[in-house]
């Protein structure tokens, strides 16, 4: 199998300015034409640190991507370090290789370095000013790609998908994503167990990410339809073990799952909100096209607006405490009946830092769902600080309004 | 000076499928501390890759932070392979030092693993299950951090962060930073100058993040007064030259910033929204203490809803459109009304992707700030996409709020 691997080229990585999200792109794409990237590396700007990071970089792989560095400032050094690596000079290209003779514009005096590449090397056409570079060499494949995402992705398209596909050739690679809520990764992966092997083909991936897990299938095969059935079988395996722990596909949130499903049944839905304040609302109307199903939300923050905007009476808050399964439940009730919407979702609880109480501690959550089949209420208890305590709450209750919509 | 390298651990981001914002924000936070990382590694789950990551690193720096495989899965090598690196076994740890011990709950089988870091290192107390490891070999420094970005930040700020001082000792390092909103990174760099330079001292970086940009004054001296005089310097000097765009300090958001005026003023708010369904809230009720001042909200997503809540007369909605500045001025003043509160925000829009005409297209945003002084609307227009958009204008109106309440 050929194998990829990455040089990031700029201080503006390693100074954390910026997200090298170049890599987390070309290995995604890399991956499915069948091109696994095994290593990455993130250099400076200088010549030597790209040379060692290409030494690095061929040793692992036999195609080498390189993303930035091709600009026309002092510090822009890729082309030089590429040359040195391949023990070359630079040479002027024929200018009708290069992006300013196309655009039949006088090439800036600060840009003709671009026009220079490793002798032997072949230009690569770019959007921007900066034409990118392949090269071979003792049968690795060298590309230098700019650092500008938009450029990058097209060059990618345009000049490297073709010479990898040709490169590569004959391997076919399907990857299917899994959407988990409601257990931990440990839990999955002891639900999984061998599944999950290392060498296992399709792999069984697993990250976390915000409380949602998500389990990517990798299946390689000769060809493509052979990947698709080898994807598929181990896509229904997972789905029977996990049963309703899977609550999505690809890259679907909860609230676009929830929402997808009211929508398709016609539903709509209310919110009532106190500690997630607005977040719920916020989840749900993330998703475009949520006005079909989205009508109504109230952040009833204080106990006065819980008693005037959804009729929760005073003397239950009196009684009870606004975080109560009283309340919680007077507040889902009440604004699904003002909303008169087919479901109303209510959040009541304490997010912190401050105002938790030895009886009712932060942490603590009502949430509630009112339907015609009536008003369910559920205490819960998280963790981990203000955020994730909003967060968790209202993925919780998201959860079980899909659960819901499941029967 | 003492300076980093990254090892980021997981098949995960090298198979693209998550960005390495772990290594972005080490690289960015390690800088403000005086320790630069001058590379970056990404390798694969294998004990072999790990430990060739770690023996690069080394080569290139003093401090070797990794991140990711600490979990309790099989694919969780980076114990065993630091073990390796280091020529040490694992040995299992007090349980005191371990979450599930201080959680008081018996820790499940599948993370017994996460007990063992190698012989003569410290673990490192985790929010989550996996505890960190910090080593020391040969002069060097080595911590082994969680891959969950929450769990990661956290140990560094408690663990990584108070040992890097120390070990960096001799220079002080002091770094303020200015947050400001208004102005896009081309003309804050344009104000500014000079004062952006690299190689002066104070350092002037400048980072943009969701519409925010962030200024930090990174001053370096030999002791810590004097790099808090030079940073004071410069902090004045960039808050005459950029006035108002300024909000903040620190990390404060927008949404803080009015939180703070507003709790000092004894004032309070409510919010009407439609475009943005609940996020102005969600930013606004982020702030810890926020039911001081935030008392009610509505998503008035529906033209009914306008109507039955805020008192919008349909007949308006009828003539100028729920997008309109009619209506977002209607939806701050009912909202105020109803709320009896010192301030009332709306905003309308049409955050897209479809519903957008050509007198009225996706980006057209109307928001509206009531107050005892009358009532102001403001016609904005956003880009970038439904999220984007919705973002940009829940900060613009807190953005006008701020304004209005330093007066």
């Amino acid at each position: 199998m050929i194998k990829a691997s990455i040089v990031s080229v700029g201080n503006e990585i390693l100074s954390g300015q910026t997200v090298d999200t170049n890599a987390a792109h070309l290995s995604a794409v890399l991956l499915l034409i069948g091109v696994p990237v095994v290593s990455s590396y993130a250099v400076r700007d200088e010549i030597d640190a790209i040379v060692r990071g290409l030494n690095l970089a061929s040793a692992d792989a036999d195609v080498i991507l390189t993303t930035g560095g091709l600009g026309p400032t002092d510090d822009d050094l890729t082309r030089q370090a590429l040359a040195k690596f391949l023990g070359v000079e630079l040479e002027l290209q024929d200018e009708r290789d290069t992006r300013f003779a196309g655009r039949d514009r006088q090439m800036p005096e600060r840009n003709k370095i671009q026009a220079y590449i490793p002798a032997g090397a072949k230009a690569l056409a770019n959007i921007g000013t900066a034409p990118g570079i392949m090269a071979e060499s003792e049968g690795k494949l060298f590309f230098a790609l700019p650092g500008v995402p938009m450029e990058m992705k097209r060059m990618f398209e345009e000049s490297v998908r073709p010479e990898l596909e040709r490169f590569a050739g004959g391997q076919a690679v399907v990857v299917k994503k899994l959407k988990c809520f409601g257990a931990g990764e440990s839990t999955i992966a002891e639900l999984l167990g061998t599944m999950m092997q290392r060498g296992r083909n399709p792999l069984i991936n697993c990250t976390v990410s915000s409380g949602i897990i998500t389990l990517h299938i990798i299946a390689t095969a000769d060809d493509k339809e052979k990947a698709e059935q080898m994807a598929k079988k181990d896509e229904k395996l997972l789905q029977s073990t996990l049963g309703e722990l899977i609550y999505g596909v690809r890259d679907q949130s909860l609230a676009e799952v929830v929402g997808e499903k009211l929508a398709q049944r016609g539903k709509t839905i209310a919110v009532a909100e106190s500690c997630t304040g607005g977040l719920l609302a916020k989840l749900l109307t993330d998703n475009p096209g949520s006005s079909k199903y989205f009508t109504y939300g109230w952040i009833t923050y204080s106990n006065e607006a819980k008693t005037s905007e959804l009729g929760v009476p005073a003397e239950l808050i009196q009684e009870y405490g606004a975080v109560s399964e009283q309340v919680a439940r007077a507040m889902a009730i009440g604004a699904r009946k003002k909303a008169g919407t087919d479901y109303a979702i209510s959040i009541t609880g304490i997010a912190g830092p401050a105002g938790g109480t030895e009886q009712k501690p932060v942490g603590l959550v009502y949430i509630s769902v009112d339907s015609e089949n009536g008003c369910d209420t559920k205490r819960c208890f998280f963790y981990h600080g203000r955020q994730f305590i909003r967060l968790r709450a209202a993925q919780t209750v998201l959860n079980i309004l899909r659960l819901k919509l499941n029967i």
